[in-house]
């Protein structure tokens, strides 16, 4: 029997999600692995995939990593605090649940599993419209920090009246997503004919069972006006998610929007277009001083969480690895992910000398292979 | 049976042409696939391959994907206006037919069969002098939109006579190819020691039968003060296609060009060559505002055309994957192959809140990888 | 049999070690094989794994390589001088030995196998604090320049005697490692749940067996002030490892540090970090006229050596090529691979035309790939 | 029967050599295995290979094709003139042969044969002092343009004796090759503890048989002040061989050389050095105006020839091509080489739009992958 390596923690947070892994760390690549096994081929990849040639998709992480840490010595820091503070909801970490679809496909706890795992973390979950339980029900079924996310699938009534539902069902801000005028055209759904599940519960579609209305060229697609409307009809604070563009961020910001959130939608709408962690920096700079900006795509380490956070991201979100925590593990997947990034982040800015993340220099990253001259 | 998902098209433009294919979406990599297991090796290696090393062929795609898209959003863009003009020729995509020779030698109907599938997509096809129907031929097959493409491949009289026909013939414009003073050396071509099948019609050869002139160091090669003369002697505006400096475009400009056309002749003449996609800025820079300037040479994905388009390009040309199209679907095959990549096009416009080809901002792309920093 | 070659060697410095080696030159990627068969794969893996993803491992090197030498010629050198001073500390060579752990598991003679195989290759040598020896059992062996290095692995007080002995014992510097506040999550260690071996002595433990204090999130962690403290308390110059910015080592030299040594450490903590070869341009900006600087990290040529002194080292340290001599050769083992590199190192110097260590110009380099216009 | 592709040359210059090639065009790849499988191991590495990581002989090549080609069109070019004077030498086209050693181990005919060869190509001959022929020998051979290089292998008596027969014998410059102080260690060559066959006549070794004196840490290594002592002894102009660096070429030059010769040396001695093809344009900034300018290593084809013409060289010059070209084809492969790649330039310049080689503008080439704005 050896002896303890000093300061080598052999357990870490997270372990023992999900699957009784035996890894001591959140191994993404594994989870992933493990989810492709369990769900049909058509649904992994409806999750998996993204738009055209996937380029968008393959540069999300890789653009994290075009950015290189630099690390602070002496501060003598003794611990790190994760909690934060988004649009005025408390946090326990600033990485959240990105909205992502239909989650009764990946395991039948569906959203109120997901709900469960993210406020075990602490983390803020944001719920997406098309969910396959109602918001009320999400609610119900944890006292977690959660956000609505809005789309217009049906009818402008019927979108008005979610939105209503949303700020009374206390969830803490409303999120429209407006990269998705038209849906991506994804080749490997095309390929596969991926249709949804015939008894899947399409919660919030309209009573009536009306057909979804966006198609190609919507009919009435919303513009900037909408920000200050879906604010009054909620009584929430808007985040307008998918805008790449500092110039795209000053108008949402002028037309009332408290957030924007920097996306490519997983890479699932515009291929190839520019990488969040490409797009940050311009969005910080164009509204960082007037909103808060968050980030998503492609996070996959504590260190690009902290890349996210240096380059003026207030939060970062999970999309696919939550997916695959669900899929695998139900809520303690889901916890056993958010909290292994956690636990990855907290370890990350305590060897760079940095002691909270509401308060990350922009100077910690520098881009990779640049030659700083001072 | 499942239930569609919301926005999800199942059928795209395109989708019947050709061989029946299953693919609800244009793809030319398996049209490129079908087209060389249809045709003889050498004349596969024809159409297919490039001069010396394959450089400047292997690197023209990649290069329009050296550009990222900055989409915009909350634009409210209902429909896409993909119609413009091209030296006053109405067309109803800005996707045209590069001007490819002996259309005879990949299907039976030749230019006839790429004119007619190009008209059924509204799109303008470049009839090229190597051409196994005459002019007049191809101008009565159709009532699309056409322009001429001139070499000098015999005496000076003979072209002069085939610049007058063009004009009759209701041609709308003579494009000059001026990059082939000699023909580049294609080793592929060399290897196989290819020739053009012996019972290949030559329709625009004399009628004497002689042989081409063109050799290298040919007698008497263009000049700048050619451009006016083959637009006084065709009574056309004339583009000279092939230029790759702004300086050059300036000067085609000064001579009389109406517009200008950025080309490496598919990677077949000078190797390596920078990029089309790396030159078209420049090209626009210098003469912008006072031509048209096109651009062709790998060109493969709506988001190629709309990079080309957001750099200044008018409209871009197509030439192997027609080639691939025309092979394996005749001119059903040429309209799938147009009309894909419009709906392409039309698809990302949507979703970067673009409504109409003709004012594509400079903005919308940025080099892939470039941290902006406003 | 042939004549010789005129002004080839046939055996170079470092020859005959280890393992009666049959190539003429220092070959580190076959004594890393010659390691790893020979060591057990756990204790291979802690010794070449890294922290994270081992980017920044696998960047060390390549970063050293992104730089292009820029030989002189006709400057008459007839010789080259490695000899130079580190902190008033005669060294034959300019590359040292770095700081390494637990030195007995690859070598029964462990420390003081390296320090008589540093001695003899007239090396100065950095004995780790994590030792198998105790520190003045290490200066007993040899007669060779050696400094300290102090992490602080157990209570404060007795950190603060072994800073006390090494002083004591002749040591000529302290080197205090401040990038370790916590240890680095090395996946290999993780997944192979390593543990030293029961028998392995902690030299360096306190005499009553008392537990490693060292923990994630450690109870009082160093800050500036500590430097000038271990300084009084030693009576020795202090060098301050793991430094990679320069507001960084700035506050150290104002804190009292006499030398900042650029550092990842091994890429074993911070990932991605920037690499030492980008880091060491901006911390010799920033001190290099008030201190010396060092750096390490994926040293592996004299090339590598010669970029790190025209980028203002003053000397580089190796770790892992050190750890394989002593594995599989012992004290010979460390002369080889110490002689090997100061042969490379000369060799490379003669042909850039520069005759001694000390005044390596910083032009001497440039980026690779780039293209200098005067 | 087919009929030929207009403009399609079926047979290229040099198509005859070297072995009854069916390629119609030069194949330096094939050719390069063809030598390998006709040399000894050894003797073909002792060519090939370069010194230590071999990373200056693999970017070479790379490097030259770091640049793109920008050419010019309707300038009316008939014919191209490949004919240059160098140091006053007429030459026939502007690739010669650099100096390589001890020819009689590549074919029998040696120094004669390549003489012969280049004679025959109007190509420039640089004869070694590593050779198996002496100089009056070599002169006799042939009437083609030849230069003589020197080393300092044995006494500095002898080498200056070396410098007056060159003089005498009718060389038109002395090339001071002085990038080789002592050998680069080149591994393959440890590797196989290559030695010369006991049987090679070293021609320019003193007649006493004496032992070379190039060693490690040479006894009298050569200065700047050589460069006119040399010249005074051969009353020849003087080029000097082996210059990285502007600083240098000035100082050579007001030193009293000719010319400068940006080499690598093959890759054979510093490494990783700076590419010819990066280190010639700042060499060119620094003394274009006052003195003849060439380069050397990795140039393989007629764009690469093109690219260092369009930066400034004057000349540029082939080694191991020449090397392969004799191996395998006597004075006849050497001429194949020649002419194949004078082919291959002249063909690239008409398509560039460019007359002579004596006047290529520098905006003929723009580093790969860069966007211009004008």
């Amino acid at each position: 029997m050896g002896r303890p390596v000093p300061g080598q923690r052999r357990r870490a947070v997270g372990e023992e999600t999900p699957e009784d892994r035996e890894l001591p760390f959140l191994d993404l690549d594994a989870l992933e692995e493990q989810a492709r096994d369990l769900l049909p081929g058509e649904v992994f990849d409806y999750y998996a995939g993204g738009a055209e040639t996937e380029t968008t998709l393959a540069e999300a992480t890789a653009a994290w990593r075009s950015w290189r840490l630099r690390p602070r010595v002496l501060r003598g820091i003794g611990a790190v605090d994760l909690r934060t503070e988004l649009l005025g909801t408390p946090v326990r970490t600033p990485i959240g649940v990105a909205p992502w679809a239909y989650q009764g496909m990946a395991h039948p706890d569906g959203e109120l599993g997901t709900a469960r795992g993210a406020a075990a973390a602490g983390a803020l979950m944001t719920v997406s419209t098309s969910a396959t339980h109602t918001p009320e029900e999400v609610a119900a079924a944890t006292d977690g920090p959660r956000w609505f996310q809005l789309y217009r699938l049906h009818s402008a009534r019927h979108t008005d009246d979610l939105a209503r539902r949303a700020g009374d069902a206390g969830y803490r801000a409303l999120v429209l997503t407006v990269d998705l005028p038209l849906l991506g055209r994804r080749r490997r759904d095309l390929r596969s004919d991926f249709a949804l599940p015939a008894d899947l519960r399409l919660a919030n579609s309209p009573a009536d069972g009306g057909a979804p209305e966006l198609q190609p060229h919507a009919p009435a697609p919303w513009t900037f006006d909408d920000i200050a409307r879906f604010g009054d009809l909620s009584r929430l604070p808007v985040v307008v998610k998918g805008v790449l563009r500092g110039d795209d961020a000053v108008r949402c910001v002028e037309a009332g929007a408290a957030a924007v959130w920097v996306s490519t939608h997983g890479g699932r709408q515009v291929d190839p277009a520019v990488a969040s962690a490409h797009a940050l920096p311009e969005v910080v700079a164009a509204v960082g001083e007037d909103a808060e900006v968050y980030a998503d795509g492609g996070i996959r380490s504590g260190s690009d969480v902290l890349t996210a956070l240096a380059l003026g991201a207030s939060a970062v979100f999970l999309g696919r690895p939550v997916v695959w925590g669900l899929a695998t593990g139900g809520d303690a997947g889901v916890t056993g992910v958010l909290d292994g990034l956690a636990e990855e982040l907290a370890h990350t800015m305590a060897l760079c000398g940095l002691p909270e993340v509401r308060s990350v220099p922009r100077d910690t990253v520098v881009p990779a292979g640049v030659i700083r001259r001072t």
